[in-house]
């Protein structure tokens, strides 16, 4: 196997792809499958065959001619690719419906990630019980950073306090938020910041439905 | 203006990113900004101003030489290609946390699409208000669908009655549905299904700290 550091960067547009090859091939995995033709990847995708081998050999995987991919191989690499051959430690911020929502989905343990604290500002809910967590006070986050040893932060906090706590956040350590506040946050340089905007997913659906495009399920 | 029944038919990942460019655009307008060069869109987007152009052409969009691009003409365009220049009607189902954060997300209506009804199948939750909304309990979504003039359906419900609840959806007509329940939902052909996979942003998160790659903002 290659050492990815030897292979070519790999283009952000590859990588949005990467979680979806990965989630195919873990249904594949449950279905009992070992291979997978990359026009099987293909299909699934909405992709072309030819464009699933392009991105495959991105980080050095050349499917066997008349056997495809190995399942589990693929698994392996897509996920160290993606960095999730290891969990990270993600506190939640904001305890309110959609933070505890975020608290109990179950794709995010699943997938590498753990939910290690959960913070909000309100004393209301600081030590109330949220999916197994009591929930602490932001007072005690930058503390928990090391304590805990903290990787990344979801940000489920109302947008009139999104750039206060973000700001906190970054002075503590943190260097990678995924922020669900509907506006852009402004980070230093160093710190990943990814802004999760819900309504892309319904202009996908108001896409698909307006160009009667191909049916069929998408992820995104 | 070209009709855009005559100009070829648009990639998906060509129409993932049109969100995203409506909002750069959208950021630029309420900046004042009155025209924006494909390599200011490009470098907002961490993309090439090649492919900014390209994508653009697909809907018959040109820069002008030395002005760029309209913004507000742009905006337009765009909306008209994600079928957003018109205001869709949505229902949630599901009061849960999950749903009551999305009945509240403004997001939503900003970009063109309203929601009407609220629905669970839970009767303590029935007549109470959300966000506006008295909940209805699912007897009533079929009339609903009829007397409301729904569109898409937004699922936010616990994901051992998701494919029931699917299936009623479909029954009553809707053709298009945004899934947040963690699970593959089976549909007919014909109808548009999008499943929101949270801890796909997790993983682009985790890609961009593994691989320290550009700095800056993303939204997914």
């Amino acid at each position: 196997v290659p050492d990815p550091r030897d292979l070519p960067s790999i283009p952000k547009t590859v990588s949005q792809r990467l979680s979806q090859y990965l989630r195919v091939l873990q249904d594949l995995q449950r279905a009992g499958e070992e291979t997978v033709s990359s026009r099987s990847l293909a299909a699934r995708l909405e992709l072309t065959a030819a464009q699933v081998r392009k991105d495959l050999t991105y980080f050095g995987q050349f499917g066997l001619p008349g056997v495809g991919y190995r399942v589990v191989g693929l698994i392996g690499e897509v996920r160290r690719i993606l960095g999730t051959d290891r969990t990270w430690s993600v506190a939640l911020i904001g305890a309110g419906n959609l933070g505890s929502a975020l608290a109990r989905y179950q794709g995010f343990a699943e997938q590498g990630f753990a939910v290690r604290a959960i913070f909000d500002c309100s004393v209301a809910l600081v030590g109330r019980d949220l999916a197994g967590h009591s929930i602490r006070h932001m007072d005690e986050f930058e503390a928990t950073v090391t304590d805990e040893g903290l990787d990344f932060v979801v940000l489920a906090v109302p947008i009139e306090v999104a750039q206060d706590v973000c700001d906190l956040v970054v002075g503590a350590g943190i260097r990678g938020i995924l922020n669900f506040a509907p506006l852009r946050l402004q980070v230093p340089t160093g710190v990943h910041l990814i802004a999760v905007d819900l309504a892309i997913q319904l202009e996908q659906l108001s896409f698909l439905a307006s160009s009667e495009g191909l049916d069929g399920e998408r992820r995104i």
